[in-house]
């Protein structure tokens, strides 16, 4: 079933310990939708600059993402992030953010796009993310992503969000923030009672604990050695799992949890290159082989 | 079969946000061992002073622990360890730390010990490590933990010891500290090369990963909302897994991996309260019963 994603598109510049790249394809809407478009077809709403080069949306189409939500402003310069990576890869620093057209975007849903069942709220404003969900009522599954700055400054936007939504990802920093408990499990739970009917809180290289009414469980990280650039780690992962629900067409506990698994594993090919590098140099079969050894590594 | 296990024993004064105990059972001797005696008899070497009062002997004893090799050094102190633990529950501070006895602890074995098929070094430096080593040459299977403090203190001794163990237990950053690498997966191989066959890095909150030549798996921890005290939960979760090797009497693969996911459970419940105070309230159905949830848990 079609996916519709909005979020940001952006250019990254990213330096690690060992290396840099400047303004490589980014933003939250773009890793979700490529590692979606491994499992169905995704409808990508967004916005960007003049600045913003056709083969990037060409190279998009060609994995049948539709693009005809993705909003070029004239005169326009596409949202920017610069940010470097401290040795252990977790942790980061923003050395310099320019919204730019992200500022002021109003998502606008083609008439095709509202019928999606499947609607994923990547980061961004919870009054933007509401926007959006006023446009695709008939979704069967809502899920949204945020992050510190909107829990720190929209607090109260974001609570009328989660209670529009079915389920909510974020880190686990955020979970804390969110809920002020320092113990995850009960930040867990705290979230869920904000709304949503499912959370699933990302831990980064230690990978992701879900909840509902009737189930917690964690999965793993996959053990990867070769971790060259963590960026779009999680919104890799929640395209692997949105994506996967929407080619099942279906999000019962059972296939909320292989999805969950489809999401660790996209996340754990995209930080063994620098932005989409990776994603784009595997195929389903790569995916599947390596969700084999997952499966075989957690069976005992 | 029999289980080995030299290392400490102490009295411990724990503060946590919430609460503090002072002056309680401890040591990873003693956690290890209380761990290990749901599986199987275990033997226990270490030092104590005069202030160690019986009723603690016969608390092991009660378990099936074998207390011959607990030498009790007549006008000395038993080791204590002051700690705080900050509000995330997985970082802490130590506060004081009296060696005590366990300053010159040389460790005798009893002849009965010496036949053991299985033996943990606990914690403690790499060269009292190596002189329990040599008194039990018929062991099947050697394990030892280490910390920061002898990576940092005695690194030749500590590489020569690596040479004559199967299996070595550390921490997280004591793996990265070991091998001057952030990367943990990577880091886990590097430890395995300097000697053990088979590495276990603990990650505290977020499980474990285990290494061999042909094997690296990562098991998550058992999502407990209930963090009281995190004290042992790494010598627990060693007991935990030695006890159930010895109760198998193998250490193949799969015998291997099941310890690893019994050790993590073990460690899960020790976390729950005070000391040994959970463990002395469960009985081993309710870590059968916590093991079934956590394979299902793992299972999709």
């Amino acid at each position: 079933m079609p996916l519709c994603v909005v979020g940001s598109v952006a250019f990254d510049s990213v330096g690690t310990p060992t290396e840099k790249r400047d303004n490589v394809l980014g933003g939250s809407a773009v890793f979700f939708s490529y590692a979606a478009s491994f499992f169905t077809t995704v409808r990508l709403a967004g916005v960007v600059g003049e600045d913003w080069p056709t083969e990037h949306t060409q190279l998009l189409e060609a994995r049948g993402i539709d693009t005809a939500g993705l909003q070029v402003v004239p005169d326009g310069k596409t949202f920017r992030w610069r940010g470097k990576y401290l040795p252990n890869m977790n942790d980061r620093e923003t050395l310099d953010l320019q919204l730019n057209v992200l500022a002021d975007f109003k998502p606008v849903l083609p008439e095709s796009y509202r019928r999606s069942k499947f609607l994923f709220l990547a980061n961004g404003s919870p009054l933007q993310q509401q926007k959006a969900l006023d446009q695709c009522t008939g979704a069967s599954l809502v899920v949204a992503d945020t992050m510190d700055h909107y829990i720190n400054t929209e607090r109260d936007e974001l609570l009328r969000l989660l209670n529009r939504i079915d389920g909510l990802v974020l880190n686990d920093s955020e979970a804390k923030l969110l809920t002020g408990d320092d113990n995850l499990v009960r930040a867990g739970f705290a979230v869920r009672e904000m709304g949503p009917r499912f959370v699933v809180v990302k831990k980064g290289e230690h990978g992701a604990i879900f909840f509902s009414q009737h189930e917690t469980y964690v999965l793993p990280a996959y053990p990867t050695p070769q971790v060259v650039d963590p960026t779009g780690a999680g919104d890799s992962f929640a395209g692997g799992m949105m994506g996967y629900l929407a080619e099942q067409g279906n999000f019962d506990p059972k296939t909320l949890k292989k999805a969950l698994a489809y999401g660790t594993l996209m996340a754990s090919f995209t930080v063994e290159d620098f932005s989409l590098d990776r994603l784009r140099n595997i195929q389903r079969e790569d995916l599947d082989r390596r969700m084999e050894e997952y499966q075989q590594m957690l069976s005992f």
